[in-house]
């Protein structure tokens, strides 16, 4: 079994996201909390930057909870930089406990499953989960040195310079709370193209939506939508096919943090990637549709490729994970 | 609060080690449950050899609790290379849940925190928790080209070719169980000698420990030991001033996974390091003690350095950290 029924209805109290300039200029620019028009975010690295952008919305999502730093028992994060530093060193700027956690561009997600059990399982009262990304790091580290300038191929997607952070704590009234979760298998359809992302990732979505769907016995119908974390546009495709081979129609419901995130043209190709898409759209858009009861069931399922450049060197296909959570209203 | 109580005794129901050459040889030879006398464990490279390491101490645990692997709902895993890429291609292997986690070296004691919610909190049945590092793969990311035959500076310590997992289950008699967890916070004392991490790790440790001594009202000596995970001969020493200054005597009954793991001669200095250092001498001497009654309590405390090279290159100082678990038998 791998889906988890959440008992006492551990509740999102606050939510805050910090996006960089591109994505403060994109379709969901009037629900970002925090745009920055410098990138570098005043600090004399990219790297540096980025450890601001998800302190600031680590800090953000604190105060907009209305609870105090020292009541926030630890912080679950994640990032896309090796070691995740983005994380352990914003952990650093804070006084609360750290979790590191890693599953690509599924962090999030991942992060959102075991917070949720540590509050409901009475282990903890108050905890905050956050990812990010940032396009400029990301290029560096994992394809090549920004002044390169490399041509990407049409099936790329461009990684979002973006951080979104949630408190979730014991029941409170009047929160969107989570209720149910399943945790990924590793997928590997063998695909090795590192620039195909959702190619790689929709089987595993598939993989994790349709376990979900029989061992909750819910349909894709139940939910006002199915939300995925950075499958792209081309991603998004595969998906929906997948499922409908599978004997599951999301056509209606189904929308992706990728898609959402830009006006998609020429440079972002198939849409938004990075483990801070999934957090910041959320955090920004979806959460403030709950919050104001426009939605009233949802699936948040973000889903991470697991290579790094080494193992693709090594001639490695790419596998990859997904991890979902269902947000509700009552 | 940062400490938690486990209601409901999550039982460590199996383990299992695997290790390399050099630590076949070592001081606890004898307990180790798999000893490779290859340390490419068969592969082409060290990474894949790694891989297929990790992959061999999760199927040994599962095995070892009697455990088929379809009863498994997760592996909550973590290794040093970048992208924890050991663990999800070890998780690709098995046909379990994946939730990847990363603390550097204290990412085992991290993954039994996390473990020992979901089961202690009814969430899942059975979930393996497990760590990996390995000399070859490390000492090429984080430091120099085998080939390069670096010197090392007498604080240096040397990286365990090791993996370690356990089987967590709800409570089963006669198994040892895991009654109380600290998460840690990042502490920075302003240490920036990558080769010091013994001196970088103590005061996580430090703060950690009293931490857990506060909060469960207990003291140093209501332990059979106290079990520190590679702080190596330097830090190990670190640790006891600290934690004397602190008005904890742990001088009698503190052992250190890195110092118990080599008969250290020149090589390796203060000992041995790295994320499979604690989990391999836990699963191969700690848990067998436990087991066998010799050990009533003991505190499992393992500290990461949360660096990467590019941070250290920045001109960082290094973030450290440490998770402690208690196991008890009744």
């Amino acid at each position: 079994m791998n889906t988890i029924f959440f008992k006492n209805k551990p509740s999102v109290i606050g939510a805050y996201s910090v996006v960089g300039p591109k994505e403060a200029e994109g379709p969901l620019k009037d629900y970002f909390d925090k745009k920055e028009t410098d990138d570098t975010f005043g600090e004399k690295t990219f790297e540096k930057g980025e450890i601001q952008m998800l302190y600031k919305a680590l800090r953000g999502a604190i105060k907009n909870s209305k609870k105090r730093e020292e009541e926030i028992d630890a912080v679950i994060c994640g990032d896309l930089l090796n070691q995740i530093i983005v994380s352990s060193f914003s952990a650093r700027l804070l006084k609360t406990g750290f979790l590191g956690v890693y599953n690509a561009c599924s962090t999030f997600s991942e992060s959102l499953i075991i917070g949720s059990a540590l509050i409901d399982g009475g282990f903890l009262n108050n905890v905050t989960c956050g990812t990010s990304s940032h396009f400029s790091t990301a290029e560096r580290q994992y394809r090549y040195p920004l002044e390169f300038g490399s041509i990407r191929p049409p099936q790329a997607q461009w990684t979002v310079t973006g951080a979104g952070a949630c408190v979730i704590s014991s029941h409170k009234e009047n929160f969107p709370y989570i209720t149910m979760a399943t945790i990924g298998k590793v997928v590997d359809y063998g695909v090795k193209d590192v620039y195909n992302m959702g190619a790689c990732m929709a089987p595993a979505g598939m993989d994790t939506l349709t376990t979900f769907f029989k061992e909750s016995n819910t349909n894709p119908s139940d939910y006002d939508l199915i939300v995925s974390g950075d499958l792209g546009a081309f991603g998004s495709r595969v998906l929906k096919d997948l499922m409908k081979e599978k004997g599951y129609d999301i056509s209606t419901n189904h929308v992706d943090c990728g898609e959402l995130i830009y006006a998609i043209a020429e440079d972002e190709y198939q849409g938004g990637s990075g483990a801070g898409c999934s957090s910041s759209v959320f955090c920004a858009y979806i959460y403030k549709l709950l919050k104001a009861k426009k939605l009233k069931k949802v699936i948040l399922m973000a889903t991470g490729a697991l290579l790094s450049t080494l193992s693709s060197q090594q001639g490695e296909s790419i596998p990859s994970i997904a991890h979902l959570v269902v947000l509700e209203n009552v």
